[in-house]
């Protein structure tokens, strides 16, 4: 069992609740990475499911969590014969601290009808960039699970040079060796920096409500996130990252609204 | 009061309970329009609200609704500064037929800080073309009550010419007198003909489930509907849509994860 496998474990106490320990290793800051989070939620609500990959998470962040023991409880909505839909929260000493709703089925390993071009263009690996090492005070501890190569242009306002459009791009793997899963992918939809620092925004952009869809199973790799966002206005943004495998099969698509940082 | 607002009305019986009424006036063939009901929803959800506009719906579609009465329940999450939190459910003879997550904030009207370019440039709306009326017998009642002009590559799947790719796009307005509001939005980002069929897909395409975020309030006049997918396979499709006023805003932005109709 991977460092991952073990922090997003999800162990069952009755029909409809789980046993979650929160790992103080995935933080951001203070709080803990909402992709993360969803991870945890979804090892929950895939167990309890008659399907074997969640194709749809949908989370609202009410409260952030924080390390420690908490609960999910999955809601059995419906079942049918190609999906079946969830409720699933996260509970932490009795308060709700996300609420979510989940859509399994099983996906087959086909050739797609139909696969659209990447939304942008990479660099080669070799020609991207990593962040510097966050300080320890920071409380940055997520940085140390993956491995994030950034296009260049897409950190320049690390150096106060934004690109002035909203976008995030990096190839991302797991720092330590692990195959990409669904899990993975949950949190790879919220790994990259805001899209609205490359805008001019700063400091902590709290997500309100992320949808992602698992599209197709990763191959092993890493992984490309292209991350965009259409509209900064009135302190709302939105983020979309599409993930696509090593093979450049689109694998993942997130869209998550949330609030620009006051800092 | 007009028509659509009418039929989308939701009378509250209770704290967390509210009536309403299902318009056959929505139908696409047998069952009622996704958007149409969202907007149903919407306006509970709004009314138990302690802000004015419903900035992001997600919806899990479990069984099709059939017109007539039908109730909404909603159960508040969290109410913060800037954001509220909500379950809906739509409810019929006692079944959940829908599950909702909706969040609700208040939105002012003022300058982007960033605004992308649409997602696709439309023909001026005179070199746009309309669907042919449905035979009455098809049940395609929603067809009726709006305008919707196509960008015209994207409708040759009509005569046997689709384009191969996952496309629809058109201008939009209700038939009645009516300006764009929310409630109008929530139907538009459901009111294209699946972009699958631009693809070769045929037949009913049901909405597995659907996010939209409202990014602004809309100007009057004619909304565009850019609509599009990055991936068809293993009978699963994804459409996103991007809606602009007539001023070209970005005022709203949605993806459903959606199932290829079998012919």
């Amino acid at each position: 069992m991977t460092k991952f496998d073990e922090a997003t474990q999800a162990i069952r106490v009755d029909e409809n609740t789980y046993d979650v320990c929160l790992d103080p290793g995935y933080a951001i800051g203070g709080p803990l990475n909402g992709g993360y989070l969803m991870a945890v939620i979804l090892r929950a609500a895939v167990d309890a499911s008659p399907f074997e990959h969640p194709v749809s998470q949908t989370a609202q962040f009410l409260k952030a969590p924080v390390p420690g023991p908490a609960q999910v409880r999955i809601e059995p909505l419906k079942a049918g014969r190609t999906a079946a839909f969830a409720r699933a929260t996260l509970v932490q000493d009795g308060v709700a601290k996300i609420e979510g709703l989940i859509t399994t089925a099983t996906l087959a390993d086909v050739e797609p009808v139909y696969s659209g071009a990447p939304a942008h263009a990479m660099p080669p690996i070799e020609d991207c960039a990593k962040l510097p090492d966050p300080k320890p005070e920071s409380g940055m501890t997520l940085n140390a699970q993956m491995d994030l190569l950034f296009d260049p242009p897409t950190i320049g306002w690390l150096k106060g040079e934004p690109t002035g459009r909203p976008e995030s791009r990096a190839y991302f793997r797991m720092a330590e060796p692990q195959d990409p899963d669904p899990y993975v992918l949950a949190l790879a939809v919220d790994a990259l920096p805001p899209v609205v620092f490359s805008a001019g925004g700063r400091g902590w952009a709290p997500t309100v409500d992320l949808t992602w869809h698992l599209r197709a199973l990763p191959a092993p790799g890493w992984l490309t996130l292209l991350g965009s966002g259409r509209l900064v206005a009135d302190g709302w943004f939105d983020e979309e990252v599409e993930v696509r495998d090593s093979t450049g099969r689109l694998v993942a698509q997130s869209r998550q609204l949330a609030r620009v940082g006051r800092g």
